[in-house]
């Protein structure tokens, strides 16, 4: 399908209807397009010509992948060069492009570009638009009024039409916007299966637009539900009544299928069949939307009941990052997803330049959001040469705030209650019961405050909310914490502040088009180092540990969601700098994206990437602080590099450096997990005599 | 004495006359100025005022302090406050300075208040200049005409007055001009007792300045010495012909006295009594200027023959690193000059901004110098933030050239001889003999050249040069090493190119005076850390560790000078890149810096800074790279610190935090070395079980 998508893309409804027109070969397009697109085709005197260029794909077995077929059409109608010659140089194009991937990747192609003439279809454009309909506005009439007003006048491309007064006068965008802006990039949606799923929310952990939700709720509710609504009794004793559903956004799904991949509920009868299942969306769209509906008239669970340490509690958090103009199947995402799940209604988020800050902040829209409560994560975005500085700052500043409303809480204790003001200043504040109470806490005491004449009362409102704590968030990818940011990233490491640094690590700089990082594996291909990368990746996490008193995790969810969780919820409560690097895989790599997981799991597996967690909080207590998480290596590391077309590519243009640099990044790999291994198994011995050994327990002994 | 020496301080002979005479009490002060500083004095009708503050210091225990003295006599003389009330004043300061170090120290500055204001004598200025005598050249005659028109100019405060065709035009500043700024800083020399002597080069060794110089000869060329010149029979068997003198070179000695700490050689007969001590340089100048003189037409020794493994075969080696305008006593230069002498005819310098940029490009004049063939270091400083990348690019060019000269050659093998170019290209360039055999190859490579009429040859000719191996050097501070410059620096050792790290670790911002950095220690006060450091010091070396293939030690001349010299040559002749962090005793630290090197003894023995190697050479070999260099402390930490006012200061002015402080400060010291104790101590089984396992020798094995 050509050129219509842009001016009614976002009316997911027409476009679902003309696939299925196309896809039955049934002409009439031309009866599905609102008026001003009709209009704009009239007035331009434009020919108009469609194409199923899905089915033409399908047909050749080639998925979703389009872009053949296109430039085909494109060179049949555009006149830029003889059709003839245009259909040779693109074959000549196909053969030099897919050669290495095999004869019949070429045929294949061959008969795509064949067929694409063949299915290309010329619409008869009458004189008038008569009998229309117009075009549904671009976002629901139930947006806020900024969202009407301002996000959907720049989401249709007229943002330069808005008055300056219209913008934010101090800078401060609304949260939660990739809500109201449907991208409705797949075909195809998932199913939930009540019967097979054991509710284990992999697939909620996983997604990487957080469109899958779970809620659990009593059955009286579904009285009301529709017909079609599904549920399930909540697995576990003791809630005989209560029912689970797991439901799909279905106008924000990619179809990434990242979430089936991830189900371990598998059908005994069907083979293949899991818990959730990928379906065709046109047929289920309106259903889908039905159940949404009233999914969210479920309630939200109750965060102080949610059982915070498995993946099986966390799927009832809501996530306050949702909908991101992130690839289909990101890697990335669902890390972030996370935290804002654990921590996003006390989170502060500071964001490097890189994929996470575009898709984290794609003006006009975000996808971090707020709570029904109002509370969200506060997010910006830095320079690549800065974040962490940045970040830093924003510990700076909440723990400035916070000790100035400790100041004040204390010089107005005989009026708020000396009670309440020890409570508050003393509260232990790392199990989220402990936040809510402070939350409490702060409340009464603003309570308090309201009464007062006094200036004091009025400073202590405005910065109150400090006295629960805030959790500062410094997220970027490997570009920026192995390179261009490490000098400040080491900086504020060094500084002993309570921040947690969440590296993306897609091992390459993957938004700016794929060059090599620090963080790029010896062997992988990448741009400046198309021979493939003659260098070991750094270790970043040994060098975080060489501080001490660093809380350092590598983490694979892929691999182990488990560890994810724990490593995400230690580093979090750790009163000190804490450094996550969270493998991501990534469209970078060369792989199918729905295969991301298993990537991720095989990376682990193959000793490329081991699972460990350093945590000083043990150091402190004479215990070895360094825990590996993951098993000996178990596959060779082509086993997992071969599965990647950045390792894979080299075999082609350059086989014997291919298997040089292969052995040498299999020895990297098997020499790093010695040292890992090493650090894993040495005695306390190191940390005991230091204890034993350290002057005060030694002055201690000798005056008693 | 006051003002007289900025008119004339290069004129040590007037000046140590004048000192003479004032020691003396004898008044015709006047009679030793020369021309123009009468002229000055008359013309501005000026009081003239002297008075030997060094003899008032002296006499007050206070050794060379004569800060007071010279305060005391401008309040004296200035009019800027009434005498008493002035006297009032510096009283109640000294009160407030000292009041900490003690009363004895309260009374001994008072003392020298009152003494000074005693033996100020003003002079009686004549009318004319009459029967006087002109100034000297500010540098000798002898010294080269770029020296003589365009150096000395700038010497005299008169480079505003020099055209800007008298610079040089490609920014290039002639080398070894240091050696024609005679600074007369000190009123002792050092004098070497040939008896006691066991010519073991630490003295050499340590000199900051380069003004201990050994050498050896035959017996014969005695004859021509002058009567006072001062030899010894060469220790070791075989030589019985061999004469051996340390000479020192009076005029640019500083009087620091690390020599004579360094000396290990003590009389039997008179207690205190080394092999160099320091005597009055008055009396013994001329004859030290002699022996100089004929000291030096004594023959260099021969680099081949020289043992580069031991400290008494280096002090044999001509440093090309002399005279910096550094303190006395500076703990960073013994280390550039040791590099100059080892490797310093074919290194390059990258240097980053501090002290060691300051005094080694202070323009007009710097202390690197070229040997008697002209070759020596070429040195070029950068910015703070961006110094190792420079050094990158003087490894990246080096080898671009060579490998041009690499490529020429082969082309033009025929016509120089295929043997000569396979040798050269095929030559081992690690010892010296073999660096020089290249150098001869290349030699012998231009003769042919210069007799071809080929451009190729031309091209040859320009870059054959770096057919000999260039030993790249990046240097600077712990400021620009761990923190400003850091980020570049692990890049610079990520790219696995063959450069050198020289850190010159003083634990603080020395030469912006004194602000803490990353490598400032736990519990020591610095400039933004005036409570204490709270947080330990960064350990650079398990940072760039972590890579695995880069060379690292930690070294400390004065606790282990071969230990130090092991670490450089390993480190130059490693193929990678190299990381030396070298602890330098600092006048920020608060010592006195005579003890300087002791300092650096103690700094190991605590395990505040513990000696390793990190060779992978030894990784390769499957043995485990780490070595512990140092045994384990023996000393507590308080021991070493309770010596520099660094730490001391807190003690007085917050015990408590003090006292907490070095407990935390000993407790990181002992874990620390316990972390180094386990690396140290690993069997080799993490790296015999990665080359076991990897797979070409996994493969080789599965095939035979």
């Amino acid at each position: 399908m050509m050129d219509c998508r842009t001016s009614f893309g976002r009316c997911s409804h027409t476009v679902s209807a003309l696939w299925g027109l196309l896809r039955r070969n049934v002409a009439p397009v031309w009866e599905h397009l609102p008026n001003d697109v009709r209009q704009s085709i009239i007035d331009k005197g434009l020919d108009f010509y469609v194409i199923d260029a899905y089915a033409v794909a399908a047909e050749a077995g080639m998925g979703g992948r389009i872009n053949t077929i296109m430039q085909t059409c494109f060179f049949a109608l555009s006149g830029v060069l003889p059709v003839d010659e245009a259909i040779d140089a693109i074959k000549t194009a196909i053969r030099e492009t897919y050669s290495r991937k095999g004869e019949e990747m070429v045929q294949r192609n061959f008969a795509v570009v064949d067929n694409s003439l063949a299915r290309l279809h010329k619409v008869d454009v009458p004189k008038s638009t008569a009998e229309g309909f117009d075009a549904p506005p671009v976002v629901s009439p139930e947006a806020p009024e900024f969202v009407r007003e301002v996000t959907a006048a720049m989401m249709a491309g007229h943002g330069d039409r808005l008055p300056v007064s219209a913008l934010p006068d101090d800078g401060t965008w609304p949260a939660g916007t990739s809500a109201w802006e449907i991208r409705d990039l797949s075909r195809e949606i998932p199913a939930w299966d009540p019967e097979l799923c054991i509710q284990c929310g992999n697939c909620a952990l996983v997604c990487p637009h957080s469109v899958i939700r779970a809620r659990f709720y009593h059955e009286d509710r579904l009285d009301d539900a529709p017909e079609e609504f599904r549920s399930a009794k909540l697995r576990g004793r003791g809630y005989p009544e209560i029912r689970y559903t797991l439901q799909i956004h279905p106008d924000h799904c990619t179809g990434c299928t990242l979430c089936v991949e991830a189900c371990p509920a598998r059908s005994l009868e069907e083979p293949g069949k899991r818990a959730i299942n990928m379906t065709s969306k046109g047929p289920n769209l309106e259903m889908e939307r039905n159940n949404l509906a009233f999914f969210e008239t479920l309630p939200e669970a109750d965060r102080g009941r949610v059982d915070f340490s498995t993946i099986r509690g966390v799927q009832h958090l809501t996530p306050l990052f949702e909908f991101p103009g992130a690839c289909a199947g990101c890697g990335e995402t669902p890390y972030l997803k996370l935290v804002s799940q654990l921590f996003g209604d006390r989170t502060v988020v500071a964001n490097a330049t890189g994929c996470s800050s575009i898709y984290g902040g794609n003006l006009p829209t975000t996808p971090w959001t707020k709570n029904k409560e109002g509370r969200g994560p506060a997010w910006s975005n830095s320079l690549f040469e800065d974040n962490a500085e940045f970040g830093i700052g924003f510990r700076l500043s909440a723990d400035t705030h916070r000790t100035e409303a400790e100041n004040l809480l204390r010089q107005l204790a005989d009026r708020i209650g000396a009670d309440l003001v020890e409570e508050t200043l003393n509260a232990s504040q790392d199990r989220e019961t402990e936040i809510r109470a402070q939350r409490g806490r702060v409340e009464r005491i603003m309570e308090h405050l309201s009464g007062m004449d006094d200036p004091k009362a009025r400073r202590l409102e405005s910065v109150a909310e400090h006295l629960v704590r805030r959790s500062v968030w410094i997220v970027g990818g490997d570009g920026w914490a192995y390179d261009i940011g490490y000098g400040g990233l080491d900086h504020a490491l060094s500084l002993g502040r309570d921040v947690n640094v969440l590296v993306l690590d897609t091992e390459v700089y993957s938004n700016t088009g794929g060059q090599v990082s620090k963080a790029t594996p010896l062997a992988a291909v990448a741009k400046f180092a198309a021979g493939g990368k003659p260098l070991p990746k750094k270790d970043l996490a040994l060098q975080a540990i060489a501080y001490g008193n660093v809380y350092v995790a590598r983490v694979s969810m892929g691999a182990n969601p488990q560890q994810t969780l724990l490593a995400f919820r230690e580093a979090e409560r750790y009163r000190g700098p804490s450094l996550i690097l969270a493998y991501s895989h990534c469209i970078a790599h060369g792989i199918d994206m729905k295969k991301g997981m298993l990537q991720q799991k095989l990376a682990v597996k193959s000793g490329h990437w081991p699972l460990m967690r350093y945590n000083p909080v043990l150091r402190d207590e004479g215990v070895n602080p360094f825990m590996l998480d993951s098993p000996r290596p178990s596959i060779w590391l082509k086993e997992y590099a071969h599965r990647e077309a950045r390792y894979r590519i080299l075999e082609s243009t350059n086989p014997s450096d291919a298997e040089r640099l292969m052995k040498a990044a299999q020895e990297d790999v098997l020499v790093r997990w010695g040292v890992y291994e090493e650090l894993a198994t040495r005695g306390d011995a190191a940390f005991h005599f230091a204890r034993a050994a350290r002057p005060g327990r030694h002055e201690t002994e000798s005056t008693s």
